[in-house]
This record gives structure tokens, C-alpha cells and sequence, in this order.
């Protein structure tokens, strides 16, 4: 079977940046599977893609590589990183584009990218996605154990992402994620919810959990639980964040009515 | 030769829903050479999905799996869909999508999407293109007949497409759509168009046919039989869309000028 | 190994233009690997495309196929080139896209496409990315010699780009193409600015090289030595296209100061 390289990134799709990767990716591992995950997150939105990331990277199966740059640190003193999470491997920058990843897996280890015969002779320092973690990708496709390419990483960068709380009666939650259709992803775990919860974003009521989006009229707010698995706040065919105004770290709150 | 999937969607490519559905049509199809469609269908557009698809289903050779989501009755009572058609596999939701594909199709056999051992356990209600589309999918481009996803389905959803019409001097027809350079794509038959004929959109008039864009200078208006074989307004190197002030549905006419 | 054939264009990806390009090749070369290169070039900006290209063609293995559909004359008498190049190979209109590979490559021959058993029946005369290209570049992929596609052209068409200059004290060159972050790649190569040299870009000072973007504070102007290995200017997590006013084609000049 050949080595999947999926490939996340910020460079946009207008120039040949995304193209150039995926060539120094082939030209290592011609038989290599590249798969487009996304070119489109924020330019250096390293939180989105942390995102992002954590929404396809354990359905790949094991022996997948994600190629993940969004990098807005290139060149500067930030280590590059090839990680080995639940039988997937990655290439990334450390500047916490991996939290989710570790914090969702159940075994990782983490290397620096050192190794100056696994990236292309003479890196630039501004384009370190074609220069080191592509070819990193590639030779980790092509079977190179992930230790091979440099020295272990004890305690790589994390985001500062706050969990949600509870009490019997509150939930205290976060939007974690915007996503293209304007939906206000939580963080808010749809097994906490069993009863009658309410809730609100921005300190806006948005409601009861319904089943799906079609469980209301069209323009109308819905709270469901979402594909994550977590709680999510909708407007049927239209943007609950134009709606609401609401931003990624808005206040996600539930309620518990007494029964 | 591995089974082709391509991936139609609204779910844009800033999230990762798309990456989502192309790792489980890799985990259960590892051998699946999978091709991006669009992923830029306007949200909820079925019938703009329903058109673009129709663009390009039958130029995949047989064998190959057309997984199509555009979705917005996602969770809903709306079936999900595994067709054949002239030798193609299509996986999408039952709710006019598929319309130009089964009209333009010689022969065809459409399977509710109902076994589970060909879905993911456990299917979201929010996110069916992950849970049911791709898997079912996977399993077409492994080889599974979809006649083993679920019982026949006798008549699909079809979208109400007028057809264009004609008398000796006068061809009515419509934008059926507009695309990325804001050409209109209307749906009268270039074979309908011997003879001297003079066209007009939303009552604008638009000229004679010619050969290709390059026939008129930059920025005048243009019509032509586009790659589709219809009649086409354009404006060369500019937006008939705009110059026009032209929508999807709006009348196409032609009229015989006496020779 | 399976042929690549790279895709780029100015399609875009809410139509099924691409789609069908994809199709043709895999109907003609089932086993071809299709890479995405970027459909996002404004319409109709050849010279754009020509940039773009000369970022990624040199890094996919020999053998790789390059096609290359931004075509506003389609349809009229422009030629349709195949062209191998430092053994990789081409398909493209004859109208300037390739400017930078032939510029680029130690050894090509062109051939212009003509031989119909390599090209769609009755190709339309509005979609040659569809009905030329696309099956010229899966036969290449497929192994057939270029030179089989069609009589050779010893002249084709280039963009009239005008190299960069230098006396002792002063470098003269232009924004050659704007990235999506904002970054203007200029053409001023990276070897010709030993010592201290301090740069202009439309007569706004923009400072002296430094190593890389994260070496100034966010928001502030930074030139640097890019990943084409020419001097770039940046905003570091800005866009300096917007904060200049910059425009392609604009003059980037190089002052020495005297050490």
C-alpha cells in the first residue's frame, strides 16, 4: 500500500507554494498517495489549524502521514517536529499546531527534524514546508522511523486551550472552532448534556438541543450536537456567527431546567 | 487499476470536513485514488451540484465513484443514495442532486443507502458525508454492487428542470448556470441553432453566434456553443454575469432573423 | 511508477471544469497520479500562471507531466503546445505560459499538438483544457513522445519580461509576482547582494535584508531573501502589497551603502 501524505497548510491555492510540496514529497516517495486536507486556513491561524487538524488525522488509517505548515515562526528558533501519534506520523512545525493531536492521542513521541539527509540540502529560511517538513513527510511515507530524524522532544509547544467546566446545573464552554458555513463549534462534549439543557453564546439564548440542522425552519437558530461529538450552534441554512456576532473563545453556556 | 472516487461538496476547504470524508474512503479503500471535484459549491446549492457534477460524471471511466454532498436536509428523513449509472457508482443524498445525472443517463439503478456494515457505527446526525456517503463510497470503489447497500429505490427526487423549448423562429430556454468567469450557461441545444439566429438574456440583446470568446474584443459581449454544446453568453475577459445583471433561471431567448 | 500529471489553471473550483480535465486524463491514463497544482489564477493572468509554474515544474521527478490551462485566446489561432523540458514535461497554450520554464531549463523542444488521435473528437472551440490538453498530457504521461503530438516549434510565444540590472551601486528589478500573503517576490537575484545594501520598493524604503520574516516585530516592513531565492519584501504577519500599494511590475531597487 503507498504511504498517504495528507497536507494541511496556509499558503492559499493562488501560487505554487502548495504545488512545490507536494512535487520535493513526490520526487522522495514517487509512489506516495498526497491527499489536499486544506490550503485555506487563516494565514498563520495556528489555532485553526490545530482545529482542523483534529478533525480528520485519526480517521486516516495507521501509516498516514499528515503533513501540517502553518508557520508563521519560519526561520526564526522554532523546532520542526515529526511526531508518531496512534500509529499515524506528522510533520510539523512546534508551535503548538499539534495540541489536539497529543492531547487526543493515547501514545505519542515527538523528534526534532534535525537530520540534514531527510530535508533538501540548504533550507531557505522562509519556506520551511517545502524545504524540511515535505521531505520529512516524505521519507516518513517511505518508511524512515520518525526517531531517525533527530534527537526526542520531551514537552513540545501547546496552545493554551482552557477546557470546559461543570456543575450540576452550568456548563462553561468555549467556541472552539468557526467553521465555512458560519456553525459556532463548542467544546462543550455532547455526553455532558443528557437532560434539559439551554443554552446560550455571547450571553445570546440560542436554545434546546435539536436533533439536526432540518429540526428547525430555515433561518432559524439550532443547537445540536455536531460531528465532533460536541456541542454546536447553528442558523439552518444561513451563519449562526453573523447571526450572533459571535467569535472563536466566545462563551458557550448551558443550563439545566429543572425537571 | 485502483477505483476512482471524486469528492463534490459545499463544505469549502478551510475546515476539515472535506479531509474528514476522503480518510474514511481511505481507510476502508486504501487503494482508492481519490480526485477533488469542488469543494466550493455555494452552501446548500443542490442545484448548482446538481449541474457542475453534470459537467463531468461521464468522462470518469466506468468503474469509477462519484461521491457528491451537498446536503442541507442532512439528518433530516431524506434518503442517501447509492446509483449506477452507464457504468459509473454515485454515492449522494436523495434530494435532487442526482437529477442531470439519472435525465442524462441511458440506463440506471438507484439503492437506498441503509446497510449499516457499509456505514460508519453509529452515523452523526449532522455530517453524512463522513458517516454514510463516504463509507458507502469506499465500499462501491472496493467493489461492493450497490444493490447490496439497501433496497431499490424506484423514483429519486428530481429537481423541477424545465426544459427549453422551441417553435420554427422563436427557442426559449434559461441560465441554468453561471460560471466561475460569470459566463452564462443556458440550456438550448447548439444543435437547435442552424440558421441565422440572435439572442437575448433577461431581454438584453446579445448578438449572432460566433465561434469562441476570442471572436469579439476584450470586453464585449459574446455568444458561443460552450463546452457543454449549449448556447453561451460571455463577455471576453470580463463578467457577462455582471454586465448583464444575470441570474440562474433567467430567459434565454433566440429568434430567427428571416434569411 | 504511475505518471503525475500536475494540474494548474484559472478555473477556479466551484465549476466542474477541472473535474472534467481530471477526468480525460484518467479515462486515457488510468493509472496517472493527479496532482492539484492551483486552479486559483485570476482569470485570464498568463503571466501569473508563468510565475506560478516556475515555482514548482523542476521539483517533480523526470518524467513528471506539467498541464497548464490558463487560455483566454482558446479557440483562435493560438497554437497548443507539448514541450519537454529538463525531463519533465509540458502541456499549455502557446501564449506565454511556459515564459519561465523555457527561460529556466537547460534543454527543451516544443511540438505543437495537431495530431487528433492524441486529442478529444471534435474538440470545442471554448474548452481546450478539456478537449487538447488534458488527453495531450495523459498520452504523455502514458509514455507517448512529445514529438508524436505534433510538428516541432522552434519559436513559441514568450512574455516580454525584462531581466533585472546592476551597475557597482545600484539594483534595478520588479515585484514579479504578489503572494497570497501580500509578500512581493522580486526578480533581483539573492547572489547579487553581498554587503550592505539597502532596498526601495515603488521609492518606499523597506531596509535593509535581514534572515528571516520573524526577525522584525508583527507589522513591521522586512526584506529578506525568499524562497525563489530572490529578495522578497514582507510585512511580517501583514500583507506589504497593501501597505505599499504595490502592483506586479512595479521597481524594486537595491542602494549599496558605502561601508
Amino acid at each position: 500500500m503507498p504511504g498517504i501524505v495528507t497536507v494541511l497548510s496556509d499558503f492559499g491555492t493562488s501560487d505554487g507554494f502548495v504545488a512545490a510540496m507536494k512535487g520535493v514529497v513526490l520526487s522522495i516517495a514517487p509512489d506516495a498517495k498526497i491527499v489536499d486536507a486544506t490550503h485555506d486556513i487563516a494565514p498563520g491561524d495556528v489555532e485553526a489549524a490545530a482545529f482542523v487538524l483534529s478533525q480528520y488525522w485519526q480517521l486516516y488509517p495507521a501509516g498516514a502521514v499528515h503533513l501540517a505548515v502553518v508557520d508563521p515562526g519560519v526561520g526564526s528558533g522554532r523546532r520542526a517536529l515529526a511526531v508518531e501519534a496512534d500509529g499515524r506520523y506528522l510533520a510539523a512545525p512546534d508551535n503548538g499546531l499539534l495540541t489536539r493531536v497529543l492531547a487526543d492521542s493515547d501514545a505519542w513521541c515527538a523528534f526534532e527534524i534535525t537530520e540534514p539527509r531527510y530535508t533538501r540540502p540548504d533550507p531557505s529560511s522562509t519556506f520551511h514546508g517545502r524545504d524540511i517538513f515535505a521531505p520529512a513527510a516524505a521519507h516518513l511515507a517511505a518508511g524512515v522511523d520518525p526517531s531517525a530524524l533527530g534527537p526526542a522532544v520531551k514537552e513540545p509547544v501547546t496552545l493554551p486551550i482552557e477546557p470546559p467546566s461543570r456543575d450540576e446545573t452550568t456548563l462553561q464552554g468555549r467556541v472552539a472552532h468557526i467553521d465555512r458555513f458560519g456553525n459556532l463549534i463548542s467544546d462543550l462534549p455532547g455526553d455532558w448534556v443528557e437532560g434539559d439543557w439551554r443554552f446560550e453564546v455571547r450571553g445570546r439564548e440560542v436554545g434546546a438541543l435539536r436533533r439536526t440542522y432540518a429540526d428547525v425552519a430555515t433561518g432559524e437558530l439550532v443547537t445540536v450536537i455536531g460531528s465532533l461529538g460536541t456541542v454546536e450552534v447553528a442558523v439552518r441554512d444561513g451563519s449562526a456567527a453573523k447571526r450572533i456576532g459571535a467569535a472563536r473563545g466566545d462563551p458557550v453556556i448551558g443550563r439545566l431546567i429543572p425537571g
